[in-house]
C-alpha cells in the first residue's frame, strides 16, 4: 500500500527530530542542565518515582521536570503539590514526546538556575525509544508488576537506555516475576546499563536500592555540568 | 517541519486501514467467526485471561488466537503449551497491529471452523486505539497496578471499546487503585463500554466477575454468528 512513501516519511520525522534534539542537547549543556528522559509502560511509577528521586537529590541540585501526557495535567499538579517546579506538554493523540515539543517549552519558559531537568515521557514501551529529546541519560522503569518478559518482548527501548529501574518491588511476592530472569533478558539486549531494584514509596523491600540510584544519578548529574 | 504532510499522510494511512479493516471484517463475518480486539498497557496479562477465557469458552466456541508482538513469540508458545490453536504476527518496530498484518495472515492460514477469534494486541494503551483490525469487540484491559488514572490520562482507547477488564485485582490490597475512582473516569469517558473486576489465575478475589466476563462474551460471540 503506502509502504515505500510511509518509511521514507518515518526516516524524514526521524531524521527531523534528531536534529531538533541536537539543537536541545546544545541548548542544555549551554545552560549547565543535565537532562534524564524516564520512559516506561503506563503505570509503572514514573511520576512517583521522579517525586522521590527529587526530594532526594534536592539538597545537591534544583530539580525541574517536564510532563509528558496525551491529555490532563494530573501529574504535573501531583508534582506542584509536592513543590516541584513542573511543567505540562501535552501530546494529543501522540504517544510519546518529541524533540520539537520539548524545544518549543525551552524558547517559552525559563529553565534558569535548573541543574537536573527530568524529562517525564508518555506511557509507552515503544515509541519513545525512537525519539530523542536531547535527554543526556535514558532510564528505563520496569514494574514487576507487568512480568519479567517485557525485555525480551520490547527489546529497542531497553537496547538504548542507560538504566533499568525495576519497580514496585514490594509486590514480589504476590506477582511472577523472577529478577533473575529479567535480568538475564537485559543482559542479552544491554549488558552496560545499570539495574536498580527499587520501592519508590515507603513499602518496605529488603533489598530496595533506591540509594544507590539516588547516587548513581547524582554522579550522572555531576559528570554533565560545566 | 513536517506537519502538513504528516497529518495528510496520518490520514491517509489511517483510511486505508480501515478500508482493510472492513475487508478483514466482511472476511470473519462470511466466515462466522467474531473476533475480539484485546489491548492493554504492557504486562496487564492479556495473555494470561485469555488463555483462562478459552479454557471457559471451548466447550461452546472453537477459539484461536492471533499474538501480536514487537518480536519473539514466548505468548505464542505459552497459547500452543496450553493447546490453543495461535498464530504469530511480529511487528517489528511497530506499536499496534494493524488491518494489513491481520490481512494477510488470513489469507495465508486457515482459520476454518474457528467461531472466536481473540486478535492479543500489542502491549500499549495509545496507538492501537487508532487502527481498527475488522473485530467485532474491543476489549481492554487495566491491570490494577496500573493506577486508577489510566482512563483519563489515555482517553482514546477507553472511549473507544465495549468493555474494560481490571486485572490482577487480587493485588488491590497491595496498591493504590481505587475501582471508584476509575469506574468514575471511563463512565466519563464511555458510560456504555461494561466492566469487569477479574483476577484470571488462581489467586483468590471476593468480587471476581470472571464469570460474569465469560457470559458477556459467550453472549457476544454468538450475537455475530451467522
Amino acid at each position: 500500500m503506502h509502504n515505500i512513501l510511509d518509511i521514507h516519511l518515518t526516516q524524514k520525522i526521524l531524521e527531523d527530530n534528531d536534529q531538533l534534539a541536537l539543537h536541545n542537547r546544545e541548548h542544555f549543556d549551554e545552560e549547565g542542565i543535565t537532562a534524564f528522559n524516564f520512559m516506561s509502560a503506563p503505570g509503572a511509577g514514573k511520576t512517583t518515582l521522579i517525586i522521590e528521586l527529587i526530594k532526594a537529590l534536592k539538597n545537591q541540585f534544583a530539580c525541574a521536570v517536564i510532563e509528558g501526557d496525551m491529555v490532563g495535567e494530573l501529574d504535573t499538579k501531583r508534582m506542584k503539590d509536592a513543590d516541584i517546579n513542573a511543567f505540562q506538554i501535552s501530546t494529543g493523540k501522540a504517544c510519546h514526546l518529541d524533540a520539537s515539543m520539548v524545544a518549543r517549552l525551552l524558547h517559552e519558559q525559563s529553565f534558569d538556575g535548573t541543574d537536573i531537568l527530568f524529562l517525564e515521557n508518555v506511557g509507552n514501551l515503544v515509541c519513545p525509544a525512537e525519539f530523542a529529546l536531547g535527554e543526556h541519560v535514558n532510564v528505563v522503569l520496569l514494574s514487576v508488576s507487568e512480568g519479567d518478559d517485557k525485555p525480551f518482548k520490547y527489546p529497542v527501548i531497553f537496547q538504548k537506555c542507560d538504566a533499568v529501574v525495576l519497580t514496585k518491588c514490594d509486590l514480589l511476592p504476590h506477582v511472577d516475576f523472577s529478577i533473575e530472569r529479567a535480568k538475564s533478558f537485559l543482559k542479552d539486549l544491554n549488558p552496560d546499563a545499570a539495574v536498580f531494584e527499587v520501592v519508590a514509596g515507603k513499602r518496605p523491600y529488603s533489598n530496595n536500592q533506591f540509594d544507590q540510584l539516588v547516587a548513581w544519578l547524582s554522579e550522572k548529574g555531576k559528570s554533565f555540568q560545566k
